[in-house]
């Protein structure tokens, strides 16, 4: 099977690797950059690199645009353009909704079928590729009425192969869903950081201390620049429409906080814990997700003492969260497991470790 | 020196332990739970129980009311009936506004002075106390011009006994700050997960896995109910305030985002992230905070191996988040740490151990 990897990235260099290694592909590749260009054949992320777009595109059986989101809609008509009718064009951009639009019409568009892995979001660059990159995440595709059967099954094959799980699914439910669960986090942190900045620097000379819950509610904010703001911009009206359900949402807490109505402020709280059980327990084989509190001494070592404990005990940490206290000497620290029985062995563990444990919700 | 703890939880039962300890206080305490009473007793966070409030505080040098919000402003006048002149009586509630107006103008209130440490909001109950609770954590004083000096310097210096580091601070501006650095976050974590669980459940059967950041983002959502439904109530008008500046800020984000105003869009992100810096790099000593992004198995005892190589190298984590690939067998993780140097011995560190690290806005 011959194919094309358009942008050799982080993204692009994974889908060399994993052609390369799992569906014995021959991948030749392009990138406006000759030096990561080069770089990605010496890693062995492509087989070799080609002169221009059409030049590495040319008969392939399915081409990769793995290009930067504001790049794509060039780079896709290039690539139809370069193919013949049997070849497969998809991309791997992070919103869908733009980009089918702007294909529509143009020649050859027909074969197009937009791609969106879920993976490598953390991290970027062909430095950091790897064959194992999309093993087990999901990985959507925008099939329309024109789409072939043939050429959405080829896809969806390669995608399987690569490691991914492909899930069809309409351009514009998937740019809201990308909204929800991460677009619009992002926005939140980004204001949450910028605001607390101006009152608390109308407050103090200094700024105080920060809390834990600071510190994960802002976590991503500012996020690599570099693709954020495209991402904001390419997905605007999703992105929008959930900031105004948002800041609904935050009205009415703020006027039930302000009648300070204890029962409501509980029972909308409580809603909360909820909701986001339900959708963290979706992630997850091992049943639903328990919280466990430790407290531990912050010294070098101590996080480690207890990951390797539970590591040979089997229990698996599926999130983490670390609490310093100020003088950053002790703190506490959140564990998610999965399930009653680990979450048990877990706090067996930590115990007998000498560290006080307890699973939240629970007595202690 | 004779002190008194009313209400033994974790922070009347630690301040009990500490006082014990670093004060070689006498320490005499109420519960109105009598289970709770004698275990505190038990684990010696407390040289006796009284058989009520005024048994426990009379005689007491300082009386520290360790109760829920909203049961304060009549402790406190309890304990101030019962105990002489020279008694000064504080709190460890997490607003301070209310408090202070509803105890000024009753008998003996130019001897309450509120106070608020900054530790232990991650556990509960007297079994997790502990002397070292707070050891380099801000406590929060609020002294007013009735508070003599004697009474305050009694109280300050105590609280420096136990470990922390108190700061005088305004009640208005403590509970500012505190919905800033922490109430506010968690509305935010409370409205991003519940409206998340809408959105989904009207796009999907069954909702798509979330990514890190919501992760990140929600991750105190629903925290802990017995004490959070109070919290909002008390500190009602600051949050709801900071809520409302809030929503500005979203709606100006959703405006340049509709906009596609890359240049703006641009100017926000980054904005973002210089905050944030700035509000986190306040708490460290060593220097700013450099991001490390780790790619590593997601098995038992990665994390640990990582861990345990940077105590062994001397590098502190000040801060973590670990980003599961979606079949967990995979994933990223980012590591904060202080200051360029260790950030530098870290990702060697890391490498040596053959996974791939760089530092975030650094080439690799």
């Amino acid at each position: 099977m011959r194919i094309a990897v358009l942008g050799v990235g982080l993204i692009g260099g994974s889908i060399g690797m994993a052609a390369r290694a799992r569906l014995s592909a021959d991948v030749t590749g392009f990138d406006p950059d000759r030096a990561i260009l080069e770089r990605a054949v010496e890693l062995g992320a492509l087989d070799s690199g080609g002169a221009s777009v059409e030049d590495a595109a040319r008969g392939a059986e399915i081409v990769f645009c793995a290009a930067p989101v504001r790049a794509l809609p060039e780079l896709v008509s290039r690539a139809l353009a370069a193919t013949d009718a049997d070849a497969v064009v998809t991309d791997v951009g992070s919103t869908k909704r733009g980009l089918m639009e702007s294909i529509t019409g143009i020649a050859g568009s027909e074969r197009f079928i937009g791609g969106h892995p879920l993976a490598g979001a953390e991290t970027a660059g062909v430095e950091n590729a790897r064959a194992e990159l999309f093993d087990g995440a999901r990985w959507y595709l925008t099939p329309t009425e024109r789409s072939s059967g043939l050429h959405y099954d080829r896809l969806q094959r390669a995608v399987g192969a690569l490691g991914a799980r492909p899930q069809a699914i309409e351009p514009g439910v998937h740019d809201r869903v990308m909204a929800t669960i991460s677009h619009v986090p992002h926005v939140i942190a980004n204001v949450l950081a910028t605001q607390a900045r101006q009152a608390l620097a109308e407050e103090n000379d200094r700024p105080p201390e920060v809390g834990p819950s600071f510190r994960d509610t802002t976590r991503v904010a500012g996020a690599n620049p570099a693709i954020w703001g495209d991402i904001f911009t390419a997905n605007a009206e999703a992105v929008a429409r959930e900031i105004d359900a948002v800041v609904e949402r935050l009205e009415a807490a703020a006027r039930i906080i302000r009648a300070a109505d204890a029962d409501a402020v509980d029972a909308w709280h409580r809603e909360a814990l909820e909701a986001r059980r339900t959708l963290l327990d979706a992630d997850v084989a091992g049943g639903e997700l328990r919280e466990l509190r430790v407290v531990v001494e912050n010294r070098p070592g101590a996080v480690a003492e207890i990951a390797l404990a539970l590591g040979h005990a089997g229990v698996n940490i599926e999130d983490m969260g670390l609490y310093p206290a100020a003088d950053m000497r002790t703190g506490a620290m959140s564990l998610w497991v999965a399930g009653p029985a680990q979450a048990e062995r877990a706090v067996g563990v930590i115990r007998e470790l000498g560290h006080s444990a307890s699973v939240v919700g629970e007595a202690p």
